[in-house]
């Protein structure tokens, strides 16, 4: 198996270096990834800039390439230029320090990373674990390393992904892998507005968590109960319940 | 009706000019756009800096404010912080220069902007003139005028929006509305390897389009046909299909 790892926190983190190391005793890993932190970029390219890949090395091993770009950059990059004409039966964006659940997703470059992947139609996986202050990257790679052993990749569908957030305790203290939907727990975000020494007026962006999802399928439900969330997600932004209504309206062509 | 327009191309372009212009003779507009152009940022925000909001005046008549941020830092500036307590009614960003279909939605800021506002559940549609070369901003932005005058936005459901791609030929030439999903049309991208005067490769992304998408809904068939294409998105990326393959797997709790 051969597997293309990328992530949002850039080629020096801890979470893609267990990542990398751990599923080398799986498959043929090659890591490309952002050379800075690249959180909360969306699902950016880069369109207008070239792109560098730079060999990256820890004392005399080689690491992997670091790229002036995105998550899903680094993807593109890795599978047309960098692997050449190699298949990639794999492509894995993490390990996240932090967990990418519900409107998460929106803005996450982990999971951009995995949905880049799910466009060039390879099986992709974006993991997470969940605390910023205190990730437990072992164990998300282990659940990781556990999913990939039940995943029949030959039902993989094109243009879907898989989006894994594991709570971050030791390995044994998971309960166990939950099948989940991505919830609408979002940020209600509130700005504060401050003077800079010349007088102008600038803001930072802050935020609380609102969890009002009631839907026991919820991603964020699994991490509080200590199960690993797997959330099936795919590329579309379709909304078939929108279309059933704008679809009463005689004003559009049928 | 309270109007925020947003776009990724910048305040200083001509689409959301032409957009904001018409659109004041419809409702109250306020414009909170990037400083900059933002293409292909996705749904990028920014988390690490702070953000400032200037001024932006033609000649005597001020016409909004430019961030040094994303398409939905400017939606949610606008909401939290420039209009403060004033209800926002809907969410507009655009017109784009160029089309917004399949899955360029995934790279879009225009699109970002859209699925920000519906984010904050205020009913949102990014508007796009499908030409880079020769955009029809003002036939965009009559489509825009007509589809609103016909949707019923008590129906608009939260954490949706509206794609909304227009023909970049005149208002007049437009063949009607029609309601479209979004199409798997996608780039088949290449990199063409360069070196630099350092002796290092470097890459530059490029193209081309594969529209292998059959479905007769696709919202590229419905351009390419003169008709202005309505696709509802949503902001979520669940896909029913990969979880009825997954459910069968006895390895996840239930």
């Amino acid at each position: 198996m051969r597997i293309l790892i990328t992530n949002d926190d850039g080629i020096m983190s801890e979470g893609i270096i267990i990542l990398a190391r751990k599923l080398s005793e799986v498959g043929e890993v090659h890591v490309v990834a952002p050379d800075i932190e690249r959180s909360a970029t969306g699902h950016a390219i880069t369109i207008r800039n070239p792109l560098w890949a730079k060999e990256v090395k820890f004392g005399n091993e080689f690491f992997g390439y670091a790229v002036n770009g995105t998550p899903a950059d680094c993807v593109k990059l890795g599978i047309q230029a960098i692997l050449g004409d190699k298949k990639v039966d794999l492509v894995l964006s993490g390990v996240n320090k932090g967990a990418n659940l519900g409107t998460d997703v929106m803005y996450s470059g982990t999971v951009s990373g995995a949905l880049e992947g799910a466009m060039m139609e390879v099986p992709s996986i974006a993991i997470s674990s969940c605390s910023t202050s205190n990730p437990n990257f072992m164990s998300a790679t282990k659940a990781l390393v556990e999913l990939i052993k039940h995943i029949d990749f030959s039902n993989f569908p094109k243009f879907s992904a898989i989006n894994l957030n594991v709570p971050a305790v030791d390995y044994d203290d998971l309960k166990g892998f939950k099948l989940t939907h991505q919830s609408k727990r979002r940020f209600r975000d509130f700005f504060e507005a401050r003077q800079d020494p010349f007088g102008n007026t600038y803001y930072w962006m802050l935020g609380e968590i609102v969890e009002d999802d009631r839907d026991p399928q919820a991603d964020y439900h699994a991490v509080e109960q200590g199960y690993v969330s797997v959330t099936p997600i795919t590329m579309f932004h379709n909304d078939p319940e929108f279309m059933k209504i704008l679809k009463k309206e005689s004003f559009f062509e049928h």
